[in-house]
C-alpha cells in the first residue's frame, strides 16, 4: 500500500509508491525504451492489455472493452495511489502519515499510436476535456477525495513512460500545496483589492498586448510575467470562472480547445516538438463559487532542466523573457 | 541586464536572465557535447578563459591567474544575476519587478578534467567548505546581499553545462521563498514545542536507525522519513548548530566533509556514478544563533523526472521507500 508522508519542517507531502519500487539499478538507467505499437497497451486492440475501462467514446455505439472507440479512460496499472480503504492517518513521533488512498487514471486520447494533439481535430479535444470532467465529478461523489489533478506528460523528458499520448488524473485525498498557495494567494489579493487577481491579469496582459501568445472569443493565452520556464503559456477563460468543471465560456469546451490546441501547435512549430507538461488548476472541490479564484491550464514546455540553485531556493532561472517567447509564438501559422 | 519577477498570486520570484537568452532552436535541442579537456575553461592551464580569480587554494605559493592551484574561484562568465548596480524595485501595473543584482560564482574544484568529490580525499573536500564560507563571508559585506546559496549540480542531467567538477554560489538580495518556508515551518514548530525540528530528527533517527546511512562523531547522514526523490539524502550536524558559515562541529569541517564524502561515494556505488544536486541549507544573513533553524546539506540524485502531477501539485511521488533506499545505501563499502 502507498504512503503519503508529511515533511516535518515544511508542509510539503510525498507520496512513497513502494508497488512502483524499482531496484537502484534500473532507477540508474535511462528511460526504458519505447515500445512497437504492437505492444502498447494503449493501442486500439490492445484493450485487454489495460484494466477494464472507467469510460469511453464509442461514436460507432461498440461495447465497452473492444475496439470502436476515439477515447479511453482506465485505471492506471501502477497506479500512485490505491482506490480501496478507508483513510487512515498516523504519527510516528513527531511524522505524519496516512495511507495513500486516491485514484489514478489514464485517459487515452486516441486509438492510435502516432496522432497526439496537434495533430488532433478540435472535437476530439473537446471530447478529452469532456472526459476530464466526467472523470472528475464521477471522483467527486467519493467523500474521501478533496482534489483531482488533471495533467499530461507528452514525451520523455516531461516524464511519460508511455509513448502514445495520453493524460492522467489523479485524485488526492488532501488539497495538495500548491493548490492552496494560489488559493491563498488569490485571496489575499481579492482582500486587499476587491478584485480576482487573475482578472486583473487578464484585463492588463489584453491592454498590454506584450506576452499575448493567442485570445478567442472566450479564452487569452499568455506567456506569464513571471514564468518560470522558457515559453512557459498559461490558457485562461477572459471571463471570471472559478472551476473547469462547470466553465460556461464557450459551449462544452469548445473554445478552450481551440485554444489549448492553438497554443500546443504554435510550440510545435517554434521548439519542433518539445517534450511538455499541461496542468489543469482549478478549484478544490469545498472551495465552490470563489470569487477569488480562477481557474486555467498551465502549459510548460521541457527546455530546461532544474538544477541545485532552483531546488534550494524555489526560485527559477529563466534564459528566455516571456516577451520574446510571445514574439516568437506569434510569428508562426499554427 | 536580469531582472528580477514576482508571480501576483503565490510568493514566487524569477530571474529573467536575458543574458543567457539563446535561440528557440538552440532550447529544443539536446545539450551541447562537452567540451574536450583542451577547450575546458576550468582546467588548470586554461585560466585565460575565465574572469579573472577571486580566491584560490595555492599549496606551491604561485600567484594568481596561472597554474598551481587545487581550487579556484572565478565569477561565473555567464552570470544569472550581475554584480554591478543599485538595487531598484519597480511596480508596473499590478506586477512587481527588481533589477538582477546579485553574484554568480563558480567554484572549480579540481584543476584535473577527470576528478570528481568521490576520487578526493577528505582534506581537499574541506578545502572546498572552507572556499564556500570564504566566499559567502566576503559577499555578506555586501549590503545589498540577503542570502548566500551554495550548489553543486554534478551531470548533464543535473543542470551541468560543464563536465569539470564544478560547485556556484549565488548572492540573491531577497531571501528565497524556499529558505523562508524552513524557516517558518520550523519557528512553528519551535514555538509549540519549544524544541529544534531537525534536532528531533537527529534524535528520533538515531534511536530509530532504520534510515541513517551514514554517521561520524559529529554528523549524521540520513534518508528523510518524507523523501521527495529515490536515494534523498540529507547530511545534518548532530549538535544544533543554525549557520554553516559559523560551524563549528569538527574542525574546519573535517567531519562534515567525511559525512559528504561517504555518501557520495555510497550512492556512486549503489547508483552507478548518478547525476546529482547538493544544496548547502542555512540561515539568512540577517537569522543569527537561531533557536529553531538548524543547517544541513541535501543530496538528490537525479534519477526521477519532475511531471505534469508534481508542477500541479507540488506532491513528488518517491519510488524508493527511504527506509530501502538506506538499506541499499547501507549494504555497499563506499
Amino acid at each position: 500500500m502507498p504512503e503519503l508522508r508529511k515533511d516535518p519542517i515544511i508542509d510539503r507531502w510525498v507520496i512513497i509508491s513502494s508497488e512502483r519500487a524499482q531496484r537502484p539499478v534500473f532507477l540508474a538507467e535511462e528511460s526504458p525504451p519505447t515500445k512497437p505499437a504492437a505492444l502498447c497497451p494503449l493501442c486500439e486492440g490492445n484493450e485487454a492489455m489495460t484494466p477494464p475501462e472507467l469510460f469511453s467514446i464509442r461514436p460507432d455505439g461498440s461495447p465497452p472493452g473492444g475496439p470502436g472507440w476515439t477515447l479511453r479512460v482506465v485505471p492506471n496499472k501502477f497506479p500512485a495511489l490505491r482506490i480501496e480503504g478507508e483513510l487512515n492517518k498516523q504519527g510516528i513521533g513527531l511524522y505524519d502519515k496516512m495511507n495513500g488512498v486516491g485514484a489514478h487514471e489514464v485517459i487515452v486520447e486516441t486509438p492510435h499510436h502516432g496522432e497526439t494533439l496537434t495533430t488532433m481535430s478540435i472535437p476530439r479535444i473537446q471530447d478529452l476535456f469532456m472526459a476530464y470532467r466526467e472523470r472528475s465529478l464521477d471522483l467527486f461523489l467519493d467523500k474521501r477525495f478533496k482534489f483531482v489533478m488533471v495533467f499530461k506528460n507528452q514525451g520523455g523528458v516531461a516524464g511519460a513512460s508511455l509513448d502514445h499520448s495520453h493524460s492522467q488524473l489523479i485524485a488526492l485525498p488532501i488539497v495538495p500545496r500548491r493548490v492552496l498557495e494560489e488559493i491563498s494567494g488569490s485571496l489575499a489579493y481579492y482582500r486587499y483589492k476587491d478584485r480576482c487577481v487573475f482578472c486583473d491579469i487578464v484585463n492588463q496582459e489584453a491592454e498590454d498586448n506584450a506576452r499575448v501568445v493567442y485570445e478567442n472569443e472566450h479564452f487569452i493565452a499568455i506567456s506569464p510575467f513571471a514564468a518560470r520556464f522558457p515559453f512557459e503559456t498559461w490558457v485562461l477563460p477572459k471571463k471570471h470562472e472559478d472551476s473547469f468543471l462547470t466553465s460556461t465560456s464557450g459551449k462544452d469546451y469548445d473554445a478552450c480547445a481551440d485554444a489549448v490546441s492553438n497554443v500546443l501547435r504554435r510550440h510545435n512549430k517554434v521548439l519542433n516538438a518539445p517534450p511538455y507538461n499541461y496542468m489543469i488548476h482549478t478549484s478544490p472541490v469545498d472551495l465552490v463559487n470563489a470569487a477569488h479564484y480562477h481557474w486555467h491550464i498551465e502549459i510548460i514546455p521541457r527546455l530546461t532542466k532544474m538544477a541545485g540553485f532552483e531546488w534550494g531556493t524555489g526560485f527559477y532561472i529563466n534564459p528566455t523573457p516571456p516577451e520574446q517567447a510571445t514574439m516568437f509564438l506569434r510569428e508562426v501559422e499554427p
